[in-house]
């Protein structure tokens, strides 16, 4: 009993210490010697838990995964369906911002690198796209039905829409190490969740 | 001159095609030998023309970036700035399909790949992404000022939000190799372009 405790404490030191190596080199950028130097673990000891470095990257992924969906739960909270998305896209921004940008999203930073070469990545985030994408449009779904929203867009494509500019402003944060271009993707995801995104900001009035 | 002509094809044809490499596999996951075996060209000839890695994957990427510039150009064509910024998404899509999203965009895939390892990468992305959201920028301000387009996002910020959405909705077609997501995006994107998204589809009517 005590063994399988500290062994299942050495697996998720060795799962969480790797997410954070990964997150900023990447899968391809780490070797085992860099995991072994940065969980502190024994290379028998990495191995008796994991077959592969692929073995521990879809591992970290499952278990980032874990955490996300938990992540997101708390994220998407208030007292009306607009009010939680509100509140997850602020959290989103905050998440990144505390980590000054660096970093990224472990999932499209994976996706990026490993889809076109190791399917069973690309299956597990295809999966977590998925599912996030779902729990967007479950709200702005409720949000309609509440007559909350009047949007002229598809829900499901919205959600993904959300999904892809969060990704892509990450991406763009990333590279300027500035967060005014997510700041600024936020900024307009929230204007596409007002029921008018003519009457939420001074017109560009046509001259 | 014969001597510069074949060495400047030489360069050519290693930069083309070491692009292609890149672009599926990734920086790190590329060696110096997958790349003699790519181009053809002898590893002394390869280092005749750059003299690391990091060199070569550097001249990639601006060879790209002209290439990428050249092909907006084309891309923004049309009667009017919203037909040129529609045809513009088209044409972004149509890439894509192409290549039945598989390799994504170099520089989305570099930027998540090298942005926190190599600051010069960094650089010529975050210049790439800037360049090309002014671009974007100038046709929405031509729209608006003929009165063509009423929108309350601000014009630079909802450029980037083009990009971010465009960058996001790519990694999320490459991992499902659907193409339904950057279809989606494109779709949702021409709907932003109408003067009011809500004249331009169905309600979502309130219950």
């Amino acid at each position: 009993m005590t063994e399988t405790i500290k062994g299942g404490q050495t697996r998720d030191r060795i799962l969480k210490r790797t997410r954070e190596i990964l997150i900023t080199r990447g899968f391809y950028n780490t070797s085992i010697n860099d995991i072994v130097v940065g969980t502190g673990v024994k290379k028998g000891n990495l191995y008796y838990h994991f077959s592969s470095k692929e073995d521990l990257g879809i591992a970290v992924l499952q278990d980032a995964k874990e955490d996300f969906f938990k992540f997101l739960e708390s994220a998407f909270s208030g007292d009306n369906p607009l009010d939680c998305l509100r509140n997850f896209l602020d959290a989103i921004l905050n998440e990144q911002r505390k980590k000054n940008f660096v970093g990224g999203c472990l999932f499209g930073n994976t996706a990026l690198e490993m889809s076109d070469n190791n399917p069973e990545f690309a299956r597990i985030i295809n999966e977590i796209f998925r599912r996030w994408a779902g729990i967007i449009e479950g709200y702005l779904n409720e949000a309609i039905a509440r007559g909350d929203l009047l949007t002229a867009f598809n829900p499901y494509q919205l959600s993904e829409l959300i999904i892809a500019a969060i990704e892509g402003g990450i991406m763009m944060a990333r590279v300027s190490k500035e967060g005014r271009e997510l700041a600024g993707c936020i900024e307009s995801l929230k204007k596409l969740l007002a029921s008018n995104p003519r009457n939420v900001a001074p017109l560009q009035t046509a001259q």
